[in-house]
């Protein structure tokens, strides 16, 4: 069942509204695909304030190490990013390629190096040379325009079957603003810190301390409560962009936990889970999504490890695949976390339905009655272990066929 | 590719000793497969010392619950294993089945009931009638031949394509002395403690401490070092029982590192490595054997979770399914890992041929060079991570349709 598009995907594109003080642009320079865009160009033109997660991999990517380091300023006023080649794994020569990159961006916009952030995504261990998308900067910068959403997100695709997308208004200090972010991935998904590549803008004014602290939140809640298929990536980035130009009020902001910031901290943590979604939903060959709730855990942390024991079982993923309440596999997986759970108070419902209490079959539990369930495209496990009040619910897809098609000859 | 037999299968079952002390015999009783044999019985008419290793799950099967209780006594007469049901997670009935076998058994075998060990695999969730298993069990120990180790590993198969077993013969306390061993478990084959099911017989005379001390440094060293989904099984046991019929001297022999001890050490973690590598030929739909050696880790520890992290990557599986020298998604499986490994120092070989090193793609590297060892049944990933002395090694196997197609269908 090969898709041109994930079957789960939004019925089609949002309608994104124009950011002050960011403008886009894409080109193909060739770097990997043919007769696509594979290189996007945000400029800030007034700058922006800047925060970022980026992947906590021992073997992370050039582009990430040059992002950690940029971070440190605060201050943005352009990203950079290709698709097709992640620039990882590439020694001397994948610095000396996020520097040229750097350079030549900052001498186009007249602003320092550190202030250009970068991401690549694609093929690891390849050199990328920087030549075609230093070559295509100043083409890109003059094309670059405040409304081009839609193009920007196909830019930065590869494995994706859609482009993706969400928007958010909101009030903040005084005024109405807006966030619109845009996001890749649809392999090598995992939970650890930021996944995939994420880019975020708004047109509030907020200094990057608080906009760290906002995003690194709402990042817990969304992109770490995903996995398609366990593997975190070496190249995982989450930007958030903020221009200022929306002119509303910082006065007396101090922390994360104001009042005044609740809003928009509520706006970014809805916009974050709906990208989150939109990735588990392009999942690599995925055909259902799935919801894991898990609850009566020891603490959050601890219902989140269980939760991701079962969303990351490939013998849950294929059952589910394989439209079969194999409820067993949900079982074992919950023993296989290493996280507390009293066997005899274990609690599972599938779609709503109870199929196991007390640690055994719920008697009353009749299988036809949730085939109906496994036969829809969204799954809800739900599962109490009997210990705690810990709490979680993390997202991912089933594994079919469609996974090792894609991943037997990604590169071939 | 649907294959009868593995492609990975031994040329055929070992030529296996008699073990004195040791009968066998299986029946087919029909709990879920028909026509073929489902439950065996080992007796040991004399008795044995023994010693297991159960799995570590927290929702671990009625039956690995009992063998923990038994164990505490140290000596068994017999082994009741049965296939096609796992009687796991069957609440307070699960519980009242092993009660029974183990009092049927030892009415039988006029012995205690914590002298019978029990082992079941299969389905989870659904109850376990003990009627067929301690309705067969007086024509079964009538049956029982000291010869009969083909039929007896044929009896506990699952979803195996191949019976597997092992023997050695070794030099103790001044007796020439045997170890047969039987193992099953083809998926939910992960590394948490004993994987799978694993029977071993010795008619050497050891007391259950030492047998103890013994068999687990073999399975950390064997069972604990391969995997074929990351899945941790229910019901995971290795049982050894040692009948003592050799009439070797125990005579001095205190610690399991003493000098007389080193030639049965050895032969039983050569036969423990052995079973587990047949466990891992067998994983679910292999095409490919993997052994992934990692060396220069922070310690032992960290080298053994860099090496499951590469075995339980779907990326790196997929793509060897796929015969893609795919080395970046090696780096990628070493990076998340989250051991200590400094990128920049990075050596990776596969089939012995250099790929990657100093954190880069080796210049002198040519993919053609490796195709036609990623065309073989056994490929080799070695790979240095800077850091440390540490070293470790794991087999696990490829990821291909025929996983999904099993797991997606396994109940129904």
């Amino acid at each position: 069942m090969a898709h041109a598009v994930s079957p789960l995907a939004p019925a089609g594109f949002p309608a994104m509204p124009e950011i002050g003080g960011v403008r886009l642009a894409a080109a193909a320079t060739g770097i990997r695909y043919k007769g696509r865009p594979d290189v996007l160009l945000a400029v800030m033109d007034q700058g922006a304030t800047v925060a970022g997660c980026l992947t906590r991999s021992k073997s992370r990517s050039a582009p990430v190490d040059w992002c950690a380091e940029a971070l440190k300023g605060g201050s943005a006023r352009a990203c950079v990013i290709n698709a097709g080649n992640a620039n990882a794994f590439t020694g001397k020569a994948g610095v000396a390629t996020v520097k040229a990159v750097a350079a030549a961006a900052a001498k186009l916009l007249n602003c320092k190096p550190h202030e250009i952030f970068q991401a690549s995504t694609g093929v690891i261990g390849e050199p990328l040379n920087p030549a075609p998308i230093t070559g295509a900067l100043e083409s890109l910068n003059a094309d670059a325009k405040p409304g081009a959403w839609d193009e920007a997100a196909r830019a930065i695709m590869t494995t994706d079957t859609f482009a993706k997308a969400a928007t958010a208004t909101v009030k903040l200090g005084g005024k109405s603003v807006r966030i619109n972010g845009i996001a890749k991935g649809s392999g090598m998904i995992a939970p650890d810190m930021a996944t995939m590549l994420v880019f975020i803008f708004t047109d509030a004014a907020l200094p990057s301390k608080l906009l760290q602290k906002l995003l690194s939140k709402a990042v817990d809640k969304s992109f770490n409560c995903i996995t398609v298929d366990g593997d975190t990536s070496t190249s995982d980035t989450v930007l958030l962009f903020a221009t200022g130009t929306a002119g509303n009020s910082t006065k007396g902001l101090k922390s994360a936990d104001d009042a005044a910031l609740k809003g928009f901290a509520k706006a970014l943590d809805g916009l974050c889970l709906d990208l989150a979604q939109q990735v588990a939903r392009d999942g690599e060959g995925a055909e259902k999504l799935i919801e894991i709730s898990i609850t009566g855990a020891e603490n959050d942390k601890a219902a989140h490890r269980i939760a991701m024991s079962v969303a990351n079982s490939p013998l849950v993923k294929t059952a589910i695949a394989g439209e079969d309440a194999n409820w067993g596999r949900i079982v074992m997986a919950i023993g296989k976390a290493g996280e507390k759970a009293i066997r005899d108070k274990l609690r599972i419902r599938i779609g709503g339905v109870q199929v196991a209490k007390s640690g055994m079959r719920d008697p009353a539990y009749k299988e036809e009655e949730i085939m109906p369930h496994m036969k829809g495209r969204s799954i809800l496990i739900e599962a109490d272990v009997g210990v705690g009040k810990g709490r979680a619910t993390v997202w991912t897809c089933d594994l079919t066929h469609r996974y090792i098609d894609i991943n037997g000859s990604y590169r071939s």
